[in-house]
């Protein structure tokens, strides 16, 4: 019988559910709302109906052998215990994979969402292929997942890859990280808003102009827009972007040396605005061999990465157990 | 019989070949002038020469097995080859294992000297025991070399590590890199001493004032005694150099959450002036949990720890060979 899996991925907002078989299709999917909850057994409630709903859809497709969680969080993964999610604060410290499996009386394998964006991409999406790859995430913050000889790299204490906390202004904006001038304040979706409207006064002319004083609601697809029109404040916002976004990659590739470089989220939609900046500034602040190797490749996979990565996890979960 | 290697670590200025055995105990150690020449056979005769001289110092202690060589330059480790050596061009693009195997008749280990630094450093040094270090080298420049799960981390092309190229201050100080504001340029020891002569006119009544003007040579170590001293313009130098070696390191926390940050090199011995500037950036950029995990380390074995390193690789090869 075909063995499939089912992959989570647990977001501030939403809840997405999937069954996917061994080829990295998704045969059926479901999203739920994130609950609002202080109590982490009124998450578990909704992930486990998720996942049943999503059982009973693919029961004539196969047997459902394993699950795959993707978290906003650091996670030790080995245990399955949830270490801290900022965004979700009813999780930290608990036994994430222990509860659901006990809930579905299958094998539950835990990771970073940013983490299991990494796999995906490497297992289905952009640095399929490519052993040695940086997958960053331009959305509300920065997230990043760094794939070495084919192994995502978690570092001690599950923590690393924090690619959107390198500092690039050491006297820069501060971050919701208790830094200040991480990447993550100048090159996510949230920074190109930011930044706009910083600027704001000295673009009178700007398509912009009337949405930033009028303060209805302006998102980096706005931005994108208006400089795809030839907006001027639009192309500045993209410039400061990408030029902050090429140093922390320019460090990564001095210190990584990886084949491939991988960016998603969001803000890549302004991929045409900003990727000649973030290119510029790796050769202008990398070595010319490991500036001249990492390519840098648009995420194919979109808001399946993370389910996807999720999903590979439980099929390498199921090959050990 | 009992098994030893060789080990060279090949300097700009000077080149140390020793006899090593299997616990790391130098038995004998010889010192050249590293050959000015634009003739990459001038150098090779130079190394075998020091290697016989080694050999026969230690023929009645055991067997050579194997050589291990630490260069100044990026490898290809797996053909033997030197990529590129800033201070040595005579090596670029040289097949540097066939050609010392050949002199030699016996199998050839090369590496980075920064990563042979790391590995020594891990073998029988400050890091020994943990499988997930950085060891930062603040000579005349900085150096990088760095271990994940107990093996040195290379790269697609083997230029990984370069941790004194991280980008520390976007707009900051040209670098002999090509890019400008990386760490070295702030806390190498070449930095410090540059840091004095900048800061010099705002502090008349330094200790340092009189060497500084005369331009009598002013090195690292003068500044550290003169901030053991009590000297506001050298203790002041040691924050800078701390702030900014503090910032690129944090960058290195969040991206590896690595167990240990190894500090060596000339510079070093500033420890007492610079490490709670270090540790405060590290607090103050990095997230807490790997922040706290990441001890900071002097390192042990001073100019030694190339050449160990290089004796350990050459240990591994022979176990493989």
């Amino acid at each position: 019988m075909n063995k499939l899996v089912l992959a989570t991925d647990l977001g501030g907002t939403n809840l997405r559910v999937a069954a996917v078989d061994r080829d990295g299709k998704i045969l059926y999917r479901t999203k739920y709302e994130t609950p609002k909850s202080e109590r982490a057994d009124e998450i578990f409630r909704v992930i486990t109906q998720a996942a049943r709903k999503c059982q009973e859809a693919v029961e004539k497709n196969g047997k459902i052998i394993a699950v795959g969680a993707a978290v906003p969080a650091t996670v030790n993964a080995a245990d399955g215990i949830i270490l801290k999610a900022p965004n979700l604060p009813a999780l930290d410290g608990v036994r994430f994979s222990a509860a659901i499996s006990g809930e579905l009386n299958l094998p539950v394998i835990l990771e970073n969402d940013a983490n299991s964006a990494a796999i995906g991409e490497h297992w289905r999406g952009a640095s399929n292929g490519f052993d040695n790859s940086i997958c960053v995430t331009l959305g509300t913050g920065v997230g990043g997942g760094i794939i070495l000889s084919g192994e995502i790299l978690r570092g001690v204490d599950g923590t690393a890859g924090e690619i959107g906390h390198i500092c690039v202004e050491p006297f820069g904006a501060p971050c919701g990280c208790g830094s200040r001038g991480c990447v993550e304040q100048y090159s996510s979706a949230t920074a190109i808003v930011r930044i706009v409207q910083e600027l704001k006064n000295q673009y009178p002319q700007s398509l912009l102009f009337e949405k930033l004083f009028k303060k209805t609601h302006c998102t980096s697809l706005d931005v994108y827009e208006a400089g795809k029109a030839g907006d001027e404040l639009a192309l500045e916002a993209f410039r400061q972007m990408g030029f902050y976004l090429g140093i922390a990659l320019a460090d990564l590739v001095n210190v990584l040396n990886p084949e491939v470089i991988v960016i998603g989220g969001g803000a890549a939609a302004g991929w045409d605005l900003f990727i000649h900046h973030v290119r510029n500034q790796i050769y202008s602040h990398a070595f010319r061999e490991p500036a001249e190797r990492a390519k840098l490749l648009r995420a194919k996979l979109g808001d399946d990465a993370g389910i996807l990565g999720a999903a590979r996890l439980a099929f390498n979960l199921s090959l050990i157990g």
